[in-house]
């Protein structure tokens, strides 16, 4: 395998669209996979993802558009994946080429529901691809911002981090830079528990907790996050990497957050039920609770943060109650 | 001596007036020091703090206000100094009474300046104040949201622990928690470094980086924070615990910020000396980077944001140019 051969980018939502973006700005062409024609239809007549980041104009003779997976999956090589977590396995159902032979690039960040499967790990168990073939993208990086060309760092992981290398040049460029690393578990659980926490932060903010009380939960966060990560993939990592610290302070402080913004809701009073149905976008981190919990009942990780919010989205706990019992854990 | 004994606040801006509201929370009166009597005439005619935090109203039968540094220390057994770190020689060089068997507790968040001192060690070398009677407080607590009792965090360290403990029920109250460990130094260093990487952020901000650099940057931060510290004092601590990660990001993160408004300032385009002049507070990271610097010619630690900002405020680098070359070293 040739690496990054063709690249296809894998979903249609603002993510899929800054990652385009951004690979365009190195590939000569990419092939881009949207399930709806209608979208489709609509980019090739506005030049522009007509429902996300639609301000980022494209040269459409430079992509060759798909709706049909597994024709997508046949002319490329390398499949850069950033349909919303809960969606993928909707995808990959319609899914009959085998992908054994192509690179795998997951850019979601997220747990596979139902499952409780990281996404590199059902590409390998239930897509037969080779751990060695499959990479995750992590780190600090709205898709908003890469839209506006505001600097930013990315984290490209694979357990061969040669094939993470190959890759380097390719999200490289005046806005964007990246770091290599191996631990492709890690910054998986780290992507789906910083949706978790920018929840709770976006609770107590809806709460009216400050500044003060937000760095102090931070902190605490950073912690819980540290001590799961070591009990579920022991490996040498610094959770002060921009890959894990900088991906949870870019979710949690930032207006672009939508589970923040989910949260915010739950924290100013609104039901769990009224906040998810006022979302436009999914909040990701309301599947990662329930997962990451589950997953916890094996390693008995002290995880008070995930609890706490597990007990207000699962077991209508008041928020307050719960918040308040939250806060005396913290130092 | 009995500990806390007798409190005095010593000082008159934000952050003393937020201390002094807090000590009456759980003491039944205080000495309060400052240096303007028509501070203190204004003070017992309006019930607040004329200049700073205006809104928190004190009952003044509870204060015993003094302008005199010499008596307010003969009359009090622990001093807690809230002056900014730039003042503190002025102030001092009034003291003819003895501070050797006083406790003396430190807020301040700074260099003493010219000494390059942290103002621990000044008290021990100039004043012979034992430093198992030295305490400093640190954590991420901007006075402005103690004044809107917002639940914070603060900790208290003293070499001796069980001195610091001592003060710990003095500073819990329903919106203040607080922890106790030894690392005074470590402590006092983070917080000078803090508003140096606060500036930072500042002019990355009024640069037009965004938050996602932002992110990465606090993560290159904290890094940088804990070679020094592992340099200079070594000694087990966790610089993602709230004193040290805490207190950098509401610093970096907060609009309460006046070393991160300086920042803004230089990255929109002012001078180094207009921003000063605009500046109402002043910003202490100036100080702190100089000194720093200075402090860091004999450890030679790899600082490279310290520098940046250097060259910056003391050399007439170009921010444009230093923060570009800067974000090259980031990862």
């Amino acid at each position: 395998m040739k690496l990054p051969g063709k690249i296809a980018i894998m979903g249609g939502g603002s993510w899929a669209t800054a990652l385009a973006k951004i690979v365009l700005s190195t590939q000569d062409s990419i092939n881009w996979y949207m399930r709806r024609p209608d979208q489709v239809e609509e980019f090739l007549l506005l030049g522009h993802n007509p429902s996300y980041l639609s301000a980022v104009k494209f040269d459409t003779d430079k992509i060759k558009f798909y709706t049909d997976i597994n024709k997508v999956i046949k002319d490329s090589d390398t499949l850069i994946f950033a349909t919303p977590s809960p969606f993928l396995k909707q995808h990959l159902m319609k899914v009959t080429t085998s992908m054994q032979d192509k690179f795998i690039i997951s850019a979601i960040k997220g747990i596979v529901p139902d499952e409780n499967m990281l996404v590199a790990d059902y590409f390998a168990e239930y897509y037969n691809v080779p751990i060695d073939n499959i990479a995750v993208i992590g780190g600090p990086c709205h898709a908003e911002e890469i839209a506006l060309e505001r600097l930013s760092y990315i984290t490209l992981a694979c357990p061969n981090i040669e094939n993470a290398r190959a890759f380097s040049s390719v999200f490289k460029n005046q806005y964007l830079n990246n770091s290599c690393c191996k631990d492709v578990t890690g910054i998986e659980y780290a992507s789906v528990l910083k949706n978790v926490y920018a929840i709770v932060a976006g609770i107590c903010h809806g709460m009216k907790y400050g500044d003060n009380f937000l760095a102090v939960f931070i902190c605490n966060a950073i912690e819980e996050m540290r001590n799961f990560l070591n009990a579920v993939h022991g490996l040498e990592r610094d959770v002060t990497d921009s890959v894990y610290l900088g991906d949870l302070l870019v979710t949690a402080y930032s207006r672009f957050s939508r589970n923040r913004t989910f949260g915010t809701m739950i924290g100013k009073g609104y039901s769990v039920k009224i906040a998810q149905l006022e979302m436009e976008m999914i909040a990701e981190g309301y599947y990662g609770t329930k997962c990451i919990r589950e997953i916890n009942e094996k390693y008995k990780v002290n995880m008070p943060i995930l609890d706490t919010l597990y007990s207000i989205l699962y077991e209508k706990k008041s928020p307050t109650t719960a918040i308040r019992q939250l806060t005396e854990t913290f130092k």
